[in-house]
């Protein structure tokens, strides 16, 4: 994976904010059973129970919820200097963040990227515990590791060019209208060999639609669906257990106590071969959103995070289609 | 089970006619994997896996899709007489249906009931070899075996009451009203020990809403959706997978081609005790449809199949409220 | 179920006998996530997550490991009654246990029975919280309910005649041998209408084999074993997971601390049909053990729990094979 | 992935020789259910039903049972010559094998490694459907994808060096014995990013243990099991199912009608991170084996399938411990 100049591995972690941290860490704690690393009265370090790195969700306390950073993990840190450049060239005015600014985490860069992310690479981390084998200490939904994020971008076309021709993303799968000239309208793009690190939809943004957790298997799903129901939680539950035409995923949409929305996923596909064709998906195929035949909600293909400007520390407001407003979704 | 005078055993099998064999053979053998034990030009004798009597659903060619008969199992041929002097009794005009008369099947009393069911009784059937442990042959969602009826009544007290105080069942769960005077909404009664061989629901009838099956576990019940979603027959499924408050079972219904209803059913518990409570239910409460929240689409509320009347052979109109009509559910 | 004389519904609870209460309370409660309905400093009343009774499993210190009682319910205070009217004209000495002298229990009856087993009947019990559908309080393997139990008797063919003809038990499944004149091996029988209530096996008795649980499904015992094997309890692990041919019940069986065996089982099938035909095995073939070929450990033919006399409190030396000690089982 | 000067992706397919091709069909395709590209008198070109190249699987007719080629797909023909020049300047006469020459592949280079391991390696393949989502048509253990080989060698510890320093393959565990001075006992290594694309274990060799196939989840390999036995094919379950301590794999083993191994694998994790710390095992810890403490049959230990040389087209002695036959494992 060094053969790209910016040496990009995966999804590494989100930071969301949240208004209420004792609500946020039953939700992610005590019910899906994320793993805390670290723990202080503003922020949850969490990780899933595969995962040897100090964190993949950080939860920190906001006046607003909104995305802190997405960030990915490269492999060294002379990639988080070429990166650094890189959107220096852009006139993205990127900063550096310094070792254990971000708890556990060694140098990083964060941007405001061309298209509004607030991003961020970073290639060490302390190491954690790795649960994986503990299995009497799994608790919920027990998510293995991240997978993903899926974002909603206004200029999907060229927000999916920039990411494949500059940051060294494959194409795996891909919605695209039937009338000429063709639009796209989503796109699955990864750097690790499953179908994807990071999504995008066409829609208003920067927003952030969801990050993705890999589960061990579609009954451990089933069984936080059952967890929620049990809890009375079920509100969370936006869409799903069902199986994706895109991706071949095994899927189950959350929408935490400040509305993010986080996807139980599992069951895709090995992408490692380079002439693996991108599959293409019809607009109007309803294959594509479920293999079932179910429809989908309208809040998932409305709502989604807005994100959090790295230098103001405003939430930024998204351009494009009218978007539903965020707070408190889940009293 | 011998301690009530009808000796009912269990929900036995039903009779649904269809508008095209082959077209219903494709879906119950061929997609489902129901056992063939025997077929003709006009009618399919088919069974689950694990059973070992001739068939528990008789698929038969007709002009409209309706439900021939409701048939449960009584312990012996002199409960079958007995039900008929009993049904003469209520002025129902019983016939009875000589060995072989339904295919494998013995002595049998066939009646329609005072609420317009058409039901049928019998003790004797041929034995069938059991595929239980002849996994290699299973197929597709490989249902266990029967489980149980589910209909729409309009008079659901006084229905109720005729099953329980008449027909010897149990009450297990039941849908009320919270406002005075409280209504019924709908009942789950038991012979065998698990929550149902008969429901009943509040709606015009009399109309089947679905027959039940019992399934290995919950994965069969997703695999079922994946082979539907993969042969392109998402359209047949009509809601689920899901978990039922009412029965805990973990369910997923299908429509057949003409629109008939079957529920894949799993996970429900033994209620053998005597004691047992019955489960209360507000009509308002959303858990009691699902534990997880799902909204149930209309047609499930709606739909159900017509009977047929055993004298005439006609299908009788349901009265009470207005009724979609079935024909060509899907095409 | 009420047409026998004894009314009996199904296996009821066990009592075992155990040195060490922290210890058995870590493995059935922390474990295997037994919920905990009454605890004193020498006993645990435990249940299963569906049980609406007070216990299915009582464990009580004492100084060598054994079994205190094996108790059936029945559906009345009057079937306890005959009850201590037969085994009384058997000259077996029966003593009635009153209501509460067993902790949530009503009024018992128990008896060392022809055979030696430490035997109660009781009809009622008070009721506890129903758990199946509070999924977020589940723990370890959370099993549902008390399925069975498995005991060596030496007299196989006496003590089977006596539970089918006296105490109204229906035979399923059977090992014979080949040879004339043929012998019985091991019987499987019910009341409730699965595989069994009690299987008995030819050996050297009175000993409890097992206790079995049922459990939702097979993921649930695999998800067991993870559980042993990642707290480096697996030596617990005695046998399976897999099939068996015979009830092809899905098992895995564990030893407590003590060495008490348990199995948890799942994937039975429905029995109520009075002419289901018992299904006979020969004592050579491998499948009736296991449908994959398995062998099958030593000491799961060997080993088992002695018995405690109800009268003189003393462990029962079993009679007939010799028999390996039980003490000490796992350290 | 092109960091390496020899680009290899992945384990890429295995050609095993058996010697009766009906037998080998049977086993391969009707029950363990993979999908045949293309069959000849002599030949069966099979995949896994995610798969989109041609096979990944060769069977090939020959008198003895032997492995045919181990091959690894690589990223470019470029690497093909590269390799071809690399072994070549080993002394190692490797050989051209034209597009075409073996069914549905392109250019390929074939060699027996300086450890006698028949190896090809090739980077043009024929696209095939992939039949992923078409469930319907999925049957038996529906295997997913080619995920590793495993293999004996005698110097285990230049074998792994060789592999880990020209070859390009990152270690992800091993085992090795507490006593210094330590010796390596087996190395899991890895070009894809899970636990393995190739092990080694010390023994005598060059002979496959076995090759393993990724499955989707736990539950298809226990019905793996059920199937095998329904159809009396238990003898070819030698192993499993259960979990591995190393790789967390949970696995099941078969032999094929002519003794070589399968493994059924799933649930490893993924390895991509360049720091990721290869696990150690002791060579004493029972753990390592598996998870739950199962013992492990000798012909697990001890079996395994000699390899042919490329040239003379014989079957290689293998060298180290004496090893015991193949020939006709299961009659």
């Amino acid at each position: 994976m060094d053969g790209h100049p910016f040496g990009i591995l995966r999804a590494g972690h989100a930071e969301l904010l949240v208004t209420d941290i004792q609500k946020a860490k039953m939700f992610y704690v005590d019910v899906l059973g994320f793993v805390v690393t670290e723990e202080t009265d503003t922020q949850l370090y969490l990780r899933g129970v595969e995962e040897r790195l100090h964190h993949s969700l950080v939860l920190t306390v906001a006046e607003r919820p909104a995305v802190g950073h997405l960030s990915f993990r490269v492999t060294s840190n002379k990639h988080v200097e070429s990166l650094y450049q890189f959107y220096q060239s852009l006139g993205c005015s990127p900063v550096y963040c310094e070792p254990g600014e971000e708890s556990g985490q060694g140098l990083a860069v964060r941007v405001r990227d061309p298209f509004g992310f607030p991003l961020e690479f970073y290639a060490e981390m302390e190491p954690a515990e790795c649960l994986l084998q503990k299995y009497h200490l799994h608790r919920g939904a027990a998510p293995r590791r991240i997978d993903h994020f899926n974002c909603f971008v206004d200029a999907l076309q060229d927000c999916c060019a920039f990411w494949q021709e500059q940051m060294g993303f494959c194409l795996t799968e891909y919605v695209e209208t039937d009338d000429e000239p063709r639009e796209l309208r989503a796109v699955w793009m990864r750097r690790k060999p499953n179908v994807h690190d990071l999504a995008l939809m066409r829609g208003s943004g920067p927003r952030l639609h969801h990050v993705g957790f890999w589960m061990d298997d579609i009954l451990s799903i089933i069984h936080t669906c059952d967890i929620l129901g049990g809890a009375e939680l079920h509100e969370h539950i936006e869409r799903g257990p069902g199986r994706h035409g895109i991706s071949n995923a095994f899927f189950l949409y959350l929408r935490d106590p400040d509305g993010h929305r986080v996807e139980l996923y599992t069951s895709d596909y090995l992408t490692i071969d380079p002439d693996l064709q991108p599959i293409r998906w019809s607009a109007t195929d309803p294959r594509r959103q479920t293999l079932w035949g179910h429809p989908t909600p309208d809040s998932w293909w409305k709502e989604a995070s807005p994100v959090m400007d790295l230098v103001t520390k405003q939430v930024v407001e998204p351009t494009g289609l009218s978007v539903p407003s965020m707070g408190g979704y889940i009293k």
